[in-house]
């Protein structure tokens, strides 16, 4: 249990952390990505993102996903498992998260979000 | 016309860029408080803000709203107005200005966003 990263509650979540943290195109890129294959799994890999950065800056990006509360860190054995927090974002700002990202998937090609492959089904 | 500072294009206007702007609470204040008053007028003054914050650091506060593609700035002598770049926005990333409005809404009192009073009617 002590390995269980923090997590903000639903209520603790804050807009301005969460918009400045979308400010970043990698995490809006992680957050693209989750959303483009929930219809696969409902969780990914830390390394599933691995195109996207160096794994020490992905960490540091997984962190400022979770406190800002858009993601759920989960920790088995050696992986990590992340996943959308979307029905906790929908409950304090709904339509928000469907927003962002409706939006970064139209401009993904524009923003070079690049799409992740799923290196395990989960 | 060499007054009129720049504004990006509807094109130009980019995702991160915005959610970075709107990382601020005073940007989002002043965003808050565009749509909340847009109503009675279309277009505020910028001395209308002035509850927000002094005014060099408001200054700087519309010039990243200007730049980011959220509201539009009119010099008329020595007074600014601004409004909300709905249309733009709206047509860019439908529904995500609509959303993040909601969001500020909900959370006005939490944000402790001001309410602006209008000095003079636009």
């Amino acid at each position: 249990m002590s390995r269980a990263p923090h997590h903000p509650t639903r209520d603790q979540i804050e807009l301005p952390a969460l918009m400045d943290c979308l400010g970043d195109p990698i995490r809006l890129a992680i957050v693209y990505n989750l959303a483009r294959l929930e219809h696969a799994a409902s969780e990914l890999r830390c390394g599933d993102f691995n195109v996207l950065s160096g794994k020490s800056n992905l960490a540091y990006h997984f962190a400022r996903l979770r406190e800002a509360g858009l993601i759920q860190t989960r920790i088995s054995g050696t992986t990590r498992f992340i996943r959308l927090r979307r029905d906790d974002l929908e409950a304090r700002f709904p339509g928000l998260l469907a927003a962002i990202i409706s939006a970064a998937t139209r401009d993904a090609e524009r923003l070079q979000l690049p799409d992740c492959e799923l290196v395990t089904a989960v």
